[in-house]
């Protein structure tokens, strides 16, 4: 089985690749599904605790974290108890929040089933739930001591799904792994879309590349910043939709809106922005700042979706003068914070976009 | 001011000591009361964001914990935000704890206004609260960047309130501090109860040491163990009385208990348990195992209290070859941890204690 290691302050989380799903889970433990992944992974834990929430974002929220507590509680586990989260972004998220809190901490598992989660969720060591409408607004740096990816969950997933999963894959290949963006080059668009040879090597290299920079910072206090590249537009999008727009299409936009800013600004180099551009457009991204589809959904002449999405950027809807923070890239692995007042965002989306 | 500092694996805090309350609180930032401190002292906050909750042990759970988030939202509270917690244990425990997860972790300021807490809940980073009937069933280790010991927040307290401090104090000087024993050795009973040079100097002394312990040994992992001298007795007692006896009355009795069981065993040296049995006397603490008022209280025979008593001790009533853990000294600062089996420990209760 493929490995890589992640070493932290406080240990050490191990990560293993494999074709099939297949571990024996520690007694005294507890797996942790939504309503989707118990029905489709539910088996492989038939002789352990298990919890079920429903499946779905609302679900990330402090009444399931209380009822994961309460299982545990009456189950009667302890410190030294295992957590298995089995599902994408949210069961991992909440699950290993729950890990890292209960008896002031426990030994956490993640399998993550998602593309997304086997990339992003998983990898890090963030934890967290939604609270009063603020996505993550509680949450944990924690780490899994191990972590498995097995490819055939890959095998459950719909195309909108993989295209969740694939504009983090690309993100990480701009800031740090030039190897991803070869492969990307390479490919027929199908082969992203199924569980093929090259998409597991995407996988393995965006948490290798993901790994080294968790690793460096693991708080968060600077360079992990750049893993925000796209997702100031992005995050802005998805509010302005009411979290119509699925997160993958609108980091994919995100990635292009931000070269298309790098180049407005002087930053980016154009031959780099193009070349991207073609691929985000292969897998089936928007890249156009003004998409019709877009503004015939939102009923938006283009000055007011400019607004619109500068007000989603600004914390303080009052002051105009706020500069707001942008992760922008000369190259690829030249990374940038560029900070920028409303006033002048507003100014180059107008003019420039 | 006199200080302190304590270092740790992701930072450094900072202890202060003075007389006076007296502190500057950040802009941006929340203070934490319960409804007791707030009268006391919620006029060294009134240009700061407030959230006060119910006094008492019962408020140590998850509502309050929901509440406090709900406020810090509602406050736009952020990552670069400081909580201050301002009371006894329960204040600390769970401002603490929100503190540790809210936005993944904001600043912490913690400012103990009992004796117990300055010397207790405020060092060595345990976060909590608890749940479902479990105490401190979910929590954290989390540093507080600063904290304050104001000693004329002693003037507020009452003589129950310095007993429950005494207890951890007299405790900690058992486990590493030879010149608090020498301290209580030389003193008058009144000035333990009173915000006297002595009892400053032995705050001063036992937040010292459990630096020393709590430095060493962050999460718990080996000898901070060593802090829960006499607290298997302690917790078991309490538990007993639906903790009706307070938990430094409980703490003094079981550190008794822990000698006695240290003498029964031939671990403990005769004249070092008798020095210790005679300054838990002077502060008044029972230290006879079957005490005749708590015998009273119970409405017990002998043999039902012992009975009672290991029924507490152990995780798992179903067990009786189950061995309890305790924590054992052969003198000052020689501490063992014993495990012993419940059947063998009703025998030494019923045949020597």
């Amino acid at each position: 089985m493929k490995q890589l290691s992640l070493k932290t302050d406080t240990g050490r989380s191990q990560i293993y690749f494999s074709d099939i799903f297949s571990l024996s889970a520690e007694k005294n433990s507890l797996a942790v599904f939504d309503t989707h992944t118990e029905r489709l992974f539910g088996k492989y834990f038939s002789n352990q605790n298990a919890f079920t929430f429903n499946a779905g974002e609302d679900s990330k929220n402090i009444e399931t974290v209380t009822n994961i507590f309460s299982y545990a509680i009456e189950k009667k586990l302890n410190r030294t108890s295992t957590f298995y989260a089995v599902g994408g972004g949210v069961v991992c998220d909440i699950t290993a929040f729950c890990a890292s809190v209960f008896k002031r901490g426990v030994q956490l598992v993640l399998i993550p089933t998602s593309l997304l989660a086997m990339v992003d969720a998983s990898i890090g060591g963030k934890t967290g739930f939604d609270f009063a409408g603020v996505k993550n607004a509680v949450g944990s740096f924690f780490y899994a001591q191990k972590i498995y990816i097995f490819f055939d969950c890959l095998k459950t997933l719909s195309a909108a799904e993989y295209k969740n999963g694939l504009a983090e894959i690309l993100k990480i290949g701009m800031l740090a792994e030039k190897k991803i963006i070869k492969l990307f080059e390479n490919q027929n668009r199908d082969e992203f879309f199924m569980p093929s040879a090259i998409l597991k090597k995407l996988i393995y290299l965006a948490v290798q590349a993901k790994i080294k920079i968790a690793q460096k910072d693991f708080y968060e206090k600077n360079i992990r910043m750049f893993l925000n590249l796209g997702h100031t537009f992005a995050h802005a999008l998805e509010s302005l939709s009411a979290f119509e727009i699925p997160h993958g299409e609108a980091v994919g936009w995100g990635l292009a809106q931000a070269l298309r800013l790098g180049l407005s600004v002087g930053i980016t180099e154009s031959p780099y922005a193009e070349k991207i551009f073609a691929l985000l457009r292969v897998i089936g991204y928007k890249t156009e700042f003004y998409d019709h589809t877009l503004l015939h959904d939102f009923k938006l002449t283009k000055s007011a979706f400019v607004n619109a999405l500068i007000d989603a950027m600004r914390n303080d809807k009052k002051n105009s003068d706020e500069r707001v923070s942008f992760i922008l890239q000369k190259k690829l692995g030249k990374n940038f914070i560029y900070k920028i007042t409303c006033t002048e965002l507003a100014k180059i989306f107008s003019e420039k976009f």
